[in-house]
């Protein structure tokens, strides 16, 4: 192992752990628990407290020597087949399992692959699912089992479930990549994990009402669908288009940014990235223009609550990082295809059940893009005009969770701003319908299938250090001034009306007010503007949760009734659903923890979390895959610099663009074509 | 003449205007008027009424004759230093003037820039301006003039005006293309534009109230600004960054889209492009996999009011688009400058005070972009990942209002969606501020510079023909359904609640509610949803106007108060604040069309108007130049189609992409500087 921990001995505290960290961490877990088998759940870099971090960060930037930090591994794993759940940290640099616990009885660790397939076998082999698929007179060969996590419906809680639900093959050429979610079967099962075995079969209902299939059914018989082809192309009859041209991205000097391990540097950024099963991607220590802003950046959770109130539908809503993560789900990207230019792969590691470091390759990828023009003027006068383009740095990651896919990135722009977009994409999870039936809670998507409406929840966690760890979070309005015969003579005056936010707490967004939101380092005055210096938070403007207050989709997902939060910084806070969002009962959230004698937040280490959503009312275009649905927020400088930071960015121009004329192109294309004739 | 008409024969009804037809009509004009000198002041192709119009595209799509269309050239003038405004059709298929009318005393024509030219001699020759020029102790030949048009303060409306704001160039080097916006004066002066002379000298206040400099004001001789540099690259004393390495976009098999005169087609789109003095751009006769989709597309308006309530900024209230004209200020888009890849640019004509036709070259782009990922799917149980990229197709026009760029662009997914984005940039326009005041209304940008707030609010005209002429607009809320033991026992079910709108109106949006737009046609219904076909309008979602109600800004700008507005349509009702808005009164706009007796708009032939706007709450960074505020507006296909559009987009691959792998490129990069030193 000295190999090893010379190896280590060399990793910034926020490089993700690696797998032989993973491993050791998992043999210290197993020595502690000799003899017993053991199912691991999730294992990643325990990243170190603040006071420790923030230490090592500022000896770093100031050239200091470096204070020594253990490295340490969080580690959650059950006794196997058991609802004994534990989680620990273990300290890798010193071979020690610093603490463990065991987690009450309503805790439930995230659902895994390997589980999941477990349960399609117990499922397919139950003699009752044979009755179901007898009744249908269908092949087993072509059945697809989509397991889903379990939604809590208040019975039952403390058992560990998931529900399946049941497709086939598209009969025509029953491909394994056929899509399935055009073929619903009508009915699912529920299967205890902890027992393994089958636990209930619920028939779906098929109109608007609770109503079900009695006997047999023809719901698998249907034709392929009669409109939508497969979206795989291999499988499609129709060859695709060849109308769209190739378009290429060449960087002949090579890309802008520099990639150390896990240090980027990028014009005026400098950031670190790191990488965990459940959030994947991590931004941290970033500054811009040689100042800090952000301490850490993330996207904490996202819920999916399914508006179909029926029996077994109501059970859908997923947390698709707490419930599954979106490390452990990352798609390996591929050079070509999930980006273009030059490319810088990152890869991290999870844990297998077994305590092994699974490999995510390529999990994350880096690459510039050009964004259209950063800014213009022409001086009518001079008729001199200057061009700048918007030269940004994306950082990409892909997760894919059963049906749908979501690319998540993090977007550092030239002007000092960060965006954080998201995209939905992949395939509706679908039910059966009857042939002439309408629900007012879901669309017709396909011949007999129907999509239930359903909201993407999100929550970014914001961990700012604007100009340095304590800021303020302020929320700024427009506001007309009264009339006033001396100083507002033709009505045509506004001002600013600033509110400084004192508690943790919620706050709700107003589009009617302008409403601008503003982390500001009020130690700190712009010398232009004589103002704090700050970063503004643009907002994805949407309509919050809809489930019933009460409900447990509303107690369960606590950072789903506001658009902002603003909590004071405590460690390992991370998760604005809890902790163990998996069957979770509610209560563990960020509305707990800002509900009683909420935090001062004036001038302190504050976090601000925002949450944004999709509302995802299927439309027919969404199917068979969905294009993607494209939503950004935005982190802006706000009197953070002293001019436009883009000023120095050299002008555009042909020579460094070698952009081609379309007559050029036309000409060129036809005198080739002309070549080609004559041979 | 006979070889112009027989070449204007074969132009398509909506083709621009050319040259020889703008002279044509401006020539048949000053027949009518012999003897009488004209001032011109626009002039472009008049539209063929809808009923004629969509006879002529219905046979041109149906490959029927084409029923004959005189062309039309509609022409605006003044009776030469008179305050004798105007309009005519000329028929110059015909030779005739078809129509003409003068206008009421209180319509004014656009400003010009041969105008606003000698304004600013008239001013400077001027004995009063003179004074101030030697009170200030400043060389004339360091002045820069501003001439804005002016806004209506309630007194002398029907007088024609223009009012001057005062700078100098950088004292440092007095070059013309430095930052003036950095060097305010601290008066300015009003013009009386029949007369053409000075008719007012007005200070600037420099503190949060009226008060103005009395005597000597030191404000033209602070030194250059100490942080912000200037933003022309020539005139910066620091070299531009050298970080940025060429990223350029190769199309080896030339653009996807093809450009026969106006008529473009792209992947499954189909349109033809306009251009004219006031809108610039507009979009016309789009359709999507062979159905009808919109009739026409265009910016419509744009008001840019600003919330300093004083003397005489409260006069700054500017419509870019009826009181100046998107065609006339369009820029000469350069190549490898505007847009990268493949570009097809598109020129236009409007008229010089003459009457002589005056080219716009290049002032649409057309090219083609790479909006990252459009849809995936990673099958988990196969390992099979598909990804198809996102393709647009992007209309481009870039408009210089004295200190203001704004980059308007049409964009055409290939998934159906139609984009409408503006980018707001150039330079603020600033005023005098004392050393260490501050206002509510503004921001200490520079020295001694402040820029007031200010709101961008925009008009978008959308008149749809969603599969044919008759549509309603209705809008879909998702409301939470009640707790009910049957139906709902979870409290988890959501449903549409969908409104149509009946008469022509305003119509506000909520975020809260989740309200969706959309236009449908319910005489058709798509065979798969069993719904009807239809386009979602994806608002920006923004504050409305601020200035008072019953304040001239909001009189004049009917369009500002609400989001979303429906009318019927009718030939010639363009313009949401009047086709007049020059010192307009108010009374001629969208809110008036809508108050009496409002049109019926189910199933009728409809308009629809999105307004959204910019609050230009001014940052440092915005100064000297801004980076580009960006907004976009969707238009998606709703239950249009059939299935995903893009379903047969072949799927992204490193063959067709040719991406590089950093450490490839890296290496490259060595091998290449090992060489090098080799030599």
């Amino acid at each position: 192992m000295s190999a090893v921990a010379a190896k280590e001995s060399y990793l910034h505290p926020l490089d993700p752990a690696t797998a032989e960290e993973i491993e050791k961490a998992t043999a210290l877990v197993k020595q502690l628990f000799f003899g017993i088998p053991l199912h691991f759940k999730a294992a990643g870099l325990d990243e170190p407290p603040k006071r420790d971090l923030s230490a090592y960060l500022d000896a770093e930037h100031e050239g200091r020597p470096l204070p020594p930090l253990p490295r340490r591994v969080f580690v959650m794993w059950y006794i196997h087949r058991t609802p004994r759940l534990f989680e620990g940290v273990v300290d890798v640099t010193n071979n020690k399992v610093e603490q463990y616990q065991e987690l009450p009885r309503d805790f439930h660790g995230p659902v895994d692959r390997a589980e999941m397939n477990e349960a399609a076998e117990v499922v397919m082999k139950d003699p009752n699912v044979r009755k179901e698929i007898q009744r249908l007179k269908i092949d087993d060969t072509t059945i697809v089992l989509d397991p889903w996590d379990f939604g809590v419906d208040g019975t039952e809680t403390q058992e560990r479930h998931t529900q399946v639900f049941m497709y086939i093959r598209n009969p025509e050429n029953n491909d394994p990549d056929s899509c399935h979610y055009s073929f619903p079967l009508d009915f699912m099962v529920i299967v205890d994990l902890v027992a393994m075995k089958v636990k209930k079969i619920l028939r779906l209902p098929l109109g608007a009402d609770q109503k079900t299939t009695e006997v047999f059914s023809d719901v698998p018989h249907r034709r392929t669908n009669l409109f939508e082809p497969e979206y795989t192309h291999r499988l499609q009859k129709n060859p695709p288009r060849t109308t769209m041209k190739p378009y290429q991205v060449i960087q002949p000097e090579g890309a802008s940014f520099t990639v150390k391990g896990h240090l980027v540097e990028w014009e005026k950024f400098r950031f670190r990235v790191g990488f965990n099963w459940r959030e994947g991607m991590t931004i941290h220590d970033v500054s811009f223009m040689g100042r800090k802003a952000f301490y850490r950046l993330s996207l904490s959770e996202m819920f999916v609550p399914y508006g179909d109130p029926r029996n077994p539908i109501y059970r859908k809503g997923a947390f698709d990082l707490g419930n599954v993560g979106a490390g452990v789900t990352a798609n390996n990207l591929a050079l070509g295809c999930d980006c273009l230019g030059v490319i810088k792969y990152l890869g991290g590691h999870v844990v297998g059940n077994d305590g092994a470091a699974v490999e995510k390759p390529n999990a994350i990828c880096i690459h510039e893009v050009d964004q259209g023009i950063q800014w213009k003027h022409t001086n009518h006068r001079t008729k001199n005009a200057t061009v700048v383009r918007k030269r940004q740095l994306v950082l990409q990651q892909i997760i894919t969770v059963a049906n749908y896919e979501y690319i998540f990135a993090w977007i550092f722009d030239q002007s000092g701003e960060i965006t954080f977009e998201t995209r939905a994409t992949g395939i509706l999870s679908t039910q059966p319908i009857d042939a002439d039936a309408k629900v007012p809670w879901g669309t017709r998507v396909g011949d007999g299938v129907m999509a239930p409406y359903h909201q993407h929840i999100f929550n970014v966690r914001i961990d700012p250090a604007v100009g340095g760890p304590n800021n303020s979070f302020v929320y700024s309005d427009s506001v007309r001034m009264d009339w006033d015969e001396e100083l507002n003579p033709l009505g045509t005056g506004y001002v600013n009306k600033e509110t400084t936010v004192h508690r943790a707490s919620s706050v709700q967004d107003s589009v009617a007010d302008g409403r601008v939101f503003k982390i500001v380092n009020p130690n700190i005055e712009n010398p232009v503007s004589k103002t704090p210096i700050g970063y503004k938070v643009v907002p994805i403007r949407s309509q919050m949760l809809l489930a019933q207050p009460g409900s447990w989709h509303w107690r369960r997902s606590e950072f789903g009734e506001a658009p902002m939060w603003v909590t004071k910084y405590q460690d390992r806070q991370l998760f604005p659903a809890g902790d163990y969002t998996n069957q979770s009962l509610g209560g563990t959230g960020i509305k707990s923890w800002t509900t009683h004698n909420p935090d001062p937040v004036v001038n302190e280490d504050i976090v601000v979390w925002h949450t944004f959503g999709f509302n995802h009312i299927p439309r027919v275009e969404d199917f068979p895959i969905m294009p993607a649905e494209i939503a950004q927020m935005h982190l802006k400088p706000y009197n953070f610099c002293n001019y436009n930071p883009t000023n120095d960015v050299p002008p555009s121009n042909q020579e460094f663009n070698k952009s081609v004329l379309y007559e050029d192109q036309q000409a060129a294309a036809s005198a080739d074509l002309c070549c080609r004739n004559k041979l």
